[in-house]
């Protein structure tokens, strides 16, 4: 931590601070230097983050040197983690994880139809969502149960594994019974008592960022399941909120990188939210795979003009198997597996 | 709803559309320009809302004309809602309510010295977390409970109402049973499942806007609490995320405006967490009086540098009470009391 | 400056940064701590600012103690800058300066006409653009050297001074000759080039913010009109690029309070830019005065529905009357004057 | 164009508008819904977008349908823009065309040898910047004309192309005389009498997307260039500003999308600036070519420890000659040649 104080700050200050950072077992050092003075304390940084330094008299500015989250980071762990998601299905190895699926449930064979085309494809995880987080109160707000239900059958009928969202705490065992890997979505992405629950459970837990969370944010909600235990973390970057209109939200392609150089968790893309539009999912699918992704959830749907919720963004299935056509040349290019 | 075509559109994808939208019940009209043709709907836009019209063949855009909202809307409520807090204490109307105390509750005599401070300065509700919200797993996570009775120990002994946060659904009960309005945080204003609950309530619900949120979106976290019979809802302006980082959010002061044009609900500001520097809360303070808000919720400590959470955007008592005599001043000046 | 190194930095990259501070004539020193070495170099920073010190083995990041701009700054003079605009009119003193006039100079009539009109409210200074930066190639360009000429002219026949942008530096001049006050618009604001001859000219400079620029960003383009030598520079808050769409731009209220922090120069606020809109015009030059701004530009025009360009934001003369009665009542309550 | 009327619009503001619109020529329809009167203009949207429709009486909002450009869609036009830029080079086919070289022009014998390295490895266009627009008047301002002669010479030596930026239209014949593509950069994207100015030249333009500037936004400065008779316009996506601070900018990905849908202009990315960090370049610049650009722009030094610009960002020439092999491969992988 280093303690940046005022041009102005006078010896009583600077004497102030050093003995409240002693009290804290800690070892400051000062250094003056002709406009400004500084005092530094190396290590134990965790001890000082939760000290409203800035309130100290004389205190101009106060930088943390060290990262605020442990278990998450490269420090912590150097090799990529590889999470087993059951069926013989990793993730984080070499090889590319592609999810996809309808945004919601909406009944049991369009659903199993859907499965199967994106099974065919080459997808092996079903996405699909029986509780819905909807902006406006009156929008369809998924089929609950039953939906979970569904997918369970579906995952039954053809071998996929399941990946659901769950946004309610009290609905974690229930999810937990129908599914393989829960989403925490991004409006959740720092619902932290939702976060502590999924830490106590035994599922691979899919964390999408929020839409106006820094990747350090996105991390230290992913130390909080980690701390909670569970290590099965795969973080998904699914677009951010900016100025630009184009797309419903801005593909932050460089949050790939970002996460693959602090952290030893595999990161997903989810080019259909981000873009908001079918048109852009194929190529901003081949931009995150060129970029180093570990894996990809799209939405794909045989009826998107029929679809409860999100038809804009889905791919139909021909275009889904069109799109893994092409992934799978440009895989080999990057020296990756699909 | 207009439904702007591509210029290449054909006639037959023209007519796909009028069909589908006849099938809803609706009446379309057409209209041929030179370079485009655009399907009109008037009215029960609310039907067409949830069609993902965006896939249809041919078609370019869609704008929806009305507003996705109902029951906040000025359109549906002319004069301001006036909610009767308890004790006398009324927000919507011409007085303004300030709101003070610290961030977290951290001990009893603490909690109960700052009460008395803020009252004496003319506060007319206390707030205090028991339940926070920390970006960190690490960071202090309230009290709970005992923060509660804390909180309500302080209101007997003051007379003060309380408002805290709501983090978690399954506490509702508890936080009901302590406290006179339940503040819905910024990082929960799209927990729908949160909203729903609260909405049920009949308790007050302060609802802050989430850092990447819209007004419109704020509006819509309104109406699901509205929506479920709870119309007791004030809305807070705490700051969004922009590039700017001299302060920790910026402090959006068109928002108050935009809320009082487009809804009847209070509007309240909280300046400390959009600076997160005390230094500049009497200021945005005095701004927030000026723009027309109903009311401020501003932290204030008696102790900042020992504080657990946000000390270095607490106020001191001594300042508190100076910044509260320049806003009576204030106050007058645009025709309001407090 | 403060130079963290990586956890696995080798000795040897340690003397080589070591080495190379001390042949630019700095002395660094050490610290070693249990997961981080840090170095560190007091004063001089900008002999390290144009080094690329991040592209050194070893190094994890970079921290500047130093701000980076020296003339403008709080720390090379203490009291706030006043400036006389001439005519008996200054700003950065108690008294709060009031700009006012159409967007764009359309004709001569129309222009005299609004200059009475803001005059007799009690504006001191006209503006009005001879020079128009517009979005589209297509839009009203401005009447250029005539334009200026009208503007003259209303001086002439109102008393009044004037403010108008400069876009181009080769008409430098011509805007000299005119006006009183050379506006540089928030698109230019980093357009170097013209701020290096703007430090050359004895006028006083209005300089906008930039849509997405940084307070320090700003203050680094006013460092550049101070140090080609022109230190009568008016700094202007127009409001940022953000997510939020009700407004055209978002307000930064608090920036008013920041330059007041960071620098001694003078502040004005243009609610129009911001707003985009002329009914949130006089909330929000409220607000601005009481955060504590110096001066207001304000868009007036007496044919909004016929004007050339920005009428939607445009107040009528007895509106802006209204506001600046309205506004005298409050500069009182803040201890300012008008 | 299409008018939204308020609720409680009275017929005579209809009929007032209509009038106004019959005025300029045009015919308007009226739609009389249960909720809201719209009034609908189709065509002719240049006439009316001068207008300020929004301030009549009884308006609540105005809908534009046309796009505001023109020359430079793909209405206009519907097949892809190839530029012949020279030397048998040309950009917008099938051919990725790469443009590499320092930051700044430091002195001639490094420039030329970075020009020979970038070459050997399959750069085609040497970059290089004479002109440097600094955040800081006292930060390293370029060579000025010896920098474009020192460009120059690089070119006889290495037959590369040269593009370098052109900031003060007081050089655009310098420039022109010395180089092949001229850059107007982010900070100039709207400085439209530089945009005017070049759409006069006959050389090539590289415009470059400002950090807070929208797609539609660059589209309207290109048509500033096409409007003035140059149709050679190359379009650079540079990332924009957000409130992740990871990177220095955010790489917007899904705006290669957009240009291609939008414009029949050719698009380059460039990652160097976008991230500001070296290594995360090679993973964007595949990205961008997974993602469907035309081209790239990067940063090389052979010495970034000495760089007098930008060092933090620019790769090593043995770095760049491996990101142009994998690139080779994967260029094939998505049908594209380099």
């Amino acid at each position: 931590m280093i303690i940046v104080l005022k041009p102005d700050a006078t010896k009583k200050q600077v004497n102030h601070i050093v003995e409240k950072v002693k009290k804290l077992g800690l070892k400051p050092w000062v250094s003056q230097g002709a406009e400004r003075t500084i005092i530094g304390v190396i290590g134990a940084e965790d001890i000082l983050r939760i000290q409203p330094l800035e309130v100290f008299p004389g205190v101009e500015r106060v930088m943390p040197i060290l990262k605020p989250y442990k278990l998450v980071s490269r420090d912590f762990k150097k090799e990529d983690s590889v999470i087993d998601l059951g069926n013989g299905v990793e993730i984080g190895s070499n090889k590319i994880v592609v999810m996809a699926g309808p945004c919601s449930v909406e009944n049991k064979d369009l659903l199993i139809d859907i499965a199967r085309k994106v099974k065919a494809a080459g997808a092996s995880v079903l996405r699909g969502g029986a509780f819905k987080p909807r902006t406006s109160p009156y929008a369809f707000q998924g089929l609950g149960e039953e939906g979970l239900k569904y997918l369970a059958e579906a995952r039954r009928e053809t071998g996929l594994l399941v990946v659901t969202e769950l946004m309610d705490l009290r609905e974690l065992e229930l999810v937990e019974k129908y599914t393989d890997i829960i989403q925490i979505g991004a409006r959740n992405m720092q619902n932290f008592d939702l976060l502590k629950e999924v830490g106590k459970s035994k599922k691979t837990v899919l964390l999408k960022r929020g839409m106006a969370n820094t990747i350090k944010e996105l991390l230290m909600s992913a130390e909080y399941i980690l701390s909670g235990g569970n290590f099965n973390v795969i973080l998904c970057e699914r677009g951010i909120r900016t100025f630009e209109d184009y797309t419903r939200n801005t593909l932050d392609i460089s949050a790939i990188l970002a996460v693959k150089f602090l952290s030893h968790l595999p990161v997903v893309v989810d080019p259909s939210h981000a873009a908001g539009k079918w048109s852009l999912v194929p190529a901003l699918s081949k931009a995150a795979v060129a970029a180093g992704c570990d894996g990809l959830i799209v939405e794909v749907h045989t009826h998107p003009e029929e679809a409860l919720s999100d038809g804009a963004q889905s791919l139909l299935p021909e275009k889904f198997s069109q799109m893994m056509r092409e992934l799978r040349v440009l895989v080999k290019a990057v020296n990756r597996e699909m």
